[in-house]
């Protein structure tokens, strides 16, 4: 069945246009909103697409407009998906305090399995499934894709690669939640949405993934760039980008990763390695 | 005497630091924010200034955030200075209706004459007298500076050029308020800070000067550079570029003016743009 678009903005930028959709989300249970920006030289012609998914608090107009990142697709040739970071609605459950970090604006990109969450957080299925099939049924676009993403969503973009073997053709991160079983941020998430067993946490844990990754498994040969700021405030509670690089080293994953002396958590470190990412990215689509 | 800064904030960005500045500022009677861009290879270096004047309901942060300068001030080794837009604080007066289109964040960079504004709003004073001291006093930077804005802040750009001969290399514009003794906004805004009597407002309004220039004003040989939208929705009732055009065509100004089909009034359409805009500048400075 296919899902109606309702566009809510279409603004010229650079020779493509960025854009704005609702939707009502079969997986989610409520209306979603993304953004699309679609360099023009793709009039007819179908490109590959970089899916980005964005931090705590933030929904798809952060990386839209502070990024940057539309210059440089333009130039490649890629298309930007930039979803929201989680369902949203007066129906849709919140963290009970409303906290930044838990609920609306921080899906975590999982899919919940407690109630009340589980109605409607079912992220995962949102960004890897229903969302590409619309991408795809909508757009002038290849079925060629690449995902990326920044703290909680640049684990997502980990997790995605992982949970989804042979789908994406290259996986990036900037600061991501690397071991989220063993940071506050997860652990606060992972209880609310997937409930108290610890054991139903592993396989939305980048690190526990990797260390039980079956040999052969694709993901051992896809190409996976992290870029760290080591002036960034989360970095030793909640990040802990040792934990990612040592369970790589540990099963022999190549991971490309950079510790960028002087950058912090926010969209001016985005903005300053955008560039190295995408075409990072472009390499493989 | 020298101003004491107190520093908000200071962030890696490309190779150099985006930081955050405020002060108590003597023409304004009021702490005043602004933000700096300093690349890094100017360490002991000094380099010349781009003054950036932000438009209707911006401060700061606009700019900083959303129009991907630094990368080029970085690459050109050009100092950004993104001033506020208005005087700020809970003792300065506001829109008596607390409207968008006067008082804070619509200083429109005049000298106001009117109570009771005139305590506070001297943001001409301050954008082109105040703080130019402020930042050579401060920071590694030579005394070339010139000077851009968007909408009221690229009227005002062009306004502090043509009333300071001599001050700036040169002088650029996305989607100025061109006339505004002809405008809504311009004449809501003069009416509120230089009076009713609509003899004072020509001084204030770049058509008008333009059409008074003596000859041989340095204004006629000054580098000048327009960019505008041409799906902006405010073009034909605030914008009016024609009214720029024909005031430099008539007195034979040169003025490298570009209207780009299918843009708007946001910072997507400055992103476009701006690049070309500090290439421009780079080349007097």
């Amino acid at each position: 069945m296919s899902t109606t678009l309702h566009r809510i903005s279409s603004q010229r930028m650079f020779s493509g246009n960025h854009q704005r959709f609702s939707h009502y989300s079969q997986v989610n249970q409520c209306d979603m909103t993304f953004a699309v920006y679609h360099p023009e030289l793709a009039t007819g012609q179908h490109l590959p697409v970089l899916y980005w998914l964005s931090g705590l608090t933030c929904n798809d107009e952060n990386f839209s407009t502070k990024a940057g990142a539309q210059r440089i697709a333009d130039e490649l040739g890629l298309v930007l998906v930039m979803p929201d970071t989680s369902p949203r609605g007066d129906d849709v459950a919140d963290d009970p305090d409303g906290a930044y970090d838990f609920g609306l604006g921080a899906g975590f990109y999982v899919n919940a399995t407690q109630t009340p969450y589980a109605k409607n957080y079912q992220m995962f299925d949102y960004v890897t499934k229903e969302l590409p099939a619309i991408i795809e049924d909508n757009f002038n676009v290849t079925d060629k894709k690449s995902i990326s993403g920044h703290s909680m969503g640049g684990h997502g973009a980990i997790i995605c690669a992982l949970k989804n073997p042979g789908m994406y053709q290259s996986v990036s991160a900037f600061a991501p939640i690397t071991n989220p079983t063993q940071c506050p941020w997860g652990q606060k998430a992972f209880t609310g949405y997937l409930g108290a067993d610890t054991d139903t946490w592993f396989e939305w844990d980048s690190c526990e993934m990797i260390k039980v990754l079956e040999a052969g498994d694709p993901f051992f040969t896809l190409p996976l760039k992290v870029t760290q700021g080591l002036a960034d405030n989360f970095l030793e509670q909640q990040l802990k980008p040792e934990a990612l690089t040592e369970a790589c080293q540990r099963r022999g994953k190549e991971l490309d990763y950079q510790g960028a002396a002087g950058f912090d958590h926010s969209y001016f470190f985005i903005a300053t390695f955008i560039e190295e990412h995408l075409r990072f990215h472009r390499k493989y689509l």
